[in-house]
């Protein structure tokens, strides 16, 4: 994948303002602390301002209002957005993942009554059931089961060893990676006077839109009625819990481990960090940030940030739970002032007797 | 699926108590919000009041004692437990999720040295090993692994994909999701003076007893010795962990993505809530409820609710973590006090050098 | 597996120093609460003293220096590391976990372009894609997937149903456990100004060092350039998630259900316990410990123990965390004293204006 392009061509590629040797050769793309002469490098953290000096990649790809002078001897390409310029150029100078060819391998399980479009791949020891639909260009990775009734869209692919439960949808354009279930059934139980537990049972489904990426061992629950739907261009990443009659909103993100209670709304663009948990029936507005391990106990308005457990707003909460660790010495200011009061009380007591 | 029910015939399916128009024709079970002219509805959770006054359902089933009035033209069922009734409408009403038919797949592997009972569904791709019992009416999906001499009950499907490692024993009518893993090795090692981790052999077993359900992705470690063991009718969410030697009782709930660390003992009826973690060789009394993302620390006694991290009993818990937001305020209010006391005791000092 | 040792056998096995009755025999290893005349068994945890002085256990394995007396007739067997001696015990009385015979199943699917090492054992439906590499006496599970040029080394074990992506390395003598997903794509995008979500390709691997372990359901990803490393020795529990680019350095512990954000480092010997988080872009030093369900945010440095969300050194943190409880205390100490001090300042006042 070696080509040879000038800084001039990168910047061309990306869409960005050149600074430097317009005609230094660049060959690929590397972070900063690894990049050396002929690579690209990129900038769109702060925190990586030591290595940003010390790169020695040709060119950097930087934040465009960059006051910082580039390093000596180095190109720039000022970008709004360097962490996309980033992706363009992996893109260009890199090789994309091993891709199975089309065709239906024999050692797959394939029911005659599936319908399978154009240039699928289906690899050995896939499952495609009665019913199901996988569409042109589709992926079916080895060892993956699409149930009953499923359909995967157009250009969908399915990394080796994912389930997708009868009925469900996945749409066009989505990528799921191993391990990731999709339409097990909600976890549901109505419990009788004795304590049995009576399963719920599970009838709905999932819809996953077009364009979502599901991550590794990530686990999608179908409804219990209806569907738990995945919004168009969302993205989850792995061993995050959706449960059943989840509605994720359009471009949101999931970040790994966190999990989303039954019936719960969230908006578009809404992000979700790490370990986060949102509790069932609430709903979280367009755009709001959940920050990483919060508790989400309430609804959460449009465009706001919570943090904590239970989640309160960011501005307000980093303060507060940061003062936790002052908790000692809170505890000790009080049982002082309490002494003193009490001091000072029966002074004033005493001069009031005296008085 | 669809039957010519009435709203009497309804209420006498689920054991409630009819009002308004019994011979309204029932034709489907829908949620509140969906529901209309035909469909028999359920309310179960008070948020759904709002839902309720404005369902089109012709039918809805009630808490028995519940005061508001039916929407206006709309017949009521009271029930104990509505959404024990939901549960029964949705089987009645709906078609269960498909199940393969008896019978192994060609394409299975099932060892001559494994015991395969009556009217058994082995799917395409799904491993039995030597010493293996799968009990009559059970179903091993495909791609599934039933490792040597391990045991599957009488009527337990197993979704496709799932893993149960050698020497498991799991009971009768047991449903386990795709990717949920039961027997792999507990986490154990031994560290030598070189900080090398030798591996604590894991040679014991798990025991999954009847009318258990383990969720999507699910581990359940194998014992060190002994046996890890799940209750009877107990209910494990998706992405649960429970750790080598854990004894769970009957009838308990584990939801999504909590984890249960080793030799940690459950009663019967302990509701574990999402994200909570129980830390190992501890024990929580029967029916005790540990709340979504608790940490426990320590022993929770039988009927008890904990909350927090580290968990506290949860009458005070709820009021105390609720005040950590409060925190900057308090601390104000202590550097204020502190002033104020600091002057009080100069104008003291100053009256008391006076006097 | 019963095999004719006495105590002194067994302290000779062991490495440790016998005390009673060294010609008793021994023919199993088994729990205190569980053994009885004929068993060895081990104190390594002050919390089983009740257990230990009531054992039935023909002979215990204690610490070196342990101070209490031995319950009446029984043996000691005194070690340095009593659970390193019962590592060993296992090992020596009990059978390992059986192992399939070495040879290519006929019912997997190994590309001809791969590389298989002598006495490789490939299970039924697993499938090794072109450039692969198996070591020799490395086990491939039933239903796994070694991807287009990943390399497994030898004497490692995968379980059924492993998934690792093309271009993967993994060591010697390490152990995969069921449903571990090593290489999936890092969880990487790149918003533009219309919000939608570009994926930045995750064109790195992953290199598993030698005799790691990695549990059942756990996900390691991919680097985005470059690789996620985890060092040699490393123990990783099941349901654990390590991001694109992180570092783990050898000899560390990563426990169930935590998880590691992109990029942060890891030194040796780290210990990061159950459901704990750390965010990504830092560093944790040497033999640092991280406590269960801890948020870390900032570097963590060498040798120091934090907790808490967010985490705080351990020794102060555990003092603030536990004093959440007394937060409605200390909200109504501190309106009391307000209180008071109003009273005061008023009666100072008052007696100013009166002196």
């Amino acid at each position: 994948m070696s080509s040879q392009r000038t800084v001039r061509d990168v910047a061309a590629l990306v869409g960005g303002t050149a600074e430097g040797d317009l005609d230094a050769p660049i060959r690929d793309v590397k972070p900063l602390a690894e990049a050396g002469p002929g690579d690209v490098s990129f900038l769109a953290n702060a925190r990586y301002a030591a290595e940003f000096a010390a790169t020695q990649a040709t060119c950097v790809v930087v934040p465009r209002g960059l006051a910082a002078p580039p390093p000596p001897g180095r190109s720039l390409i000022r970008h709004e957005n360097p962490y996309l310029a980033f992706a363009k150029l992996i893109e260009a100078f890199r090789a994309p993942p091993p891709r199975p060819p089309a065709g239906i391998h024999h050692g797959a399980s394939v029911s005659p009554d599936a319908r399978v479009g154009k240039d699928v791949a289906i690899g050995f020891g896939a499952v495609v059931e009665a019913g199901a639909e996988i569409g042109d260009r589709a992926v079916v990775g080895p060892l993956s089961y699409v149930g009953p009734g499923a359909t995967i869209g157009e250009e969908t692919r399915l990394y080796p060893r994912v389930v997708v439960y009868h009925g469900v949808r996945v749409g066009r354009r989505c990528i799921l990676h191993s391990g990731c279930v999709v339409g097990a059934d909600g976890f549901g139980y109505a419990t009788d006077a004795q304590g049995r537990h009576h399963k719920v049972p599970q009838v709905g489904t999932v819809i996953v839109e077009d364009d979502v990426e599901i991550g590794a061992n990530a686990t999608i629950d179908r409804a219990v009625l209806g569907a738990t739907r995945i919004g168009r261009g969302t993205k989850i990443d792995n061993l995050v819990q959706v449960a059943h009659n989840v509605e994720v909103g359009p471009g949101s993100i999931l970040v790994a481990q966190c999990g989303i209670s039954g019936s719960t709304k969230l908006g578009h663009h809404v992000v979700v960090a790490a370990q986060a948990g949102i509790v069932g029936h609430i709903e979280i507005g367009d755009m709001a940030q959940v920050a990483a391990q919060a508790g989400v106990t309430k609804d959460v308005p449009a465009q706001s940030q919570v943090l904590g457990a239970p989640a309160v707003p960011a501005r307000d909460g980093l303060r507060a739970y940061a003062l936790i660790d002052r908790l000692p010495e809170y505890k000790k200011a009080i049982a002082d002032h309490e002494r003193r009061l009490e001091r000072l009380e029966k002074a004033a007591a005493g001069a009031g007797a005296g008085g």
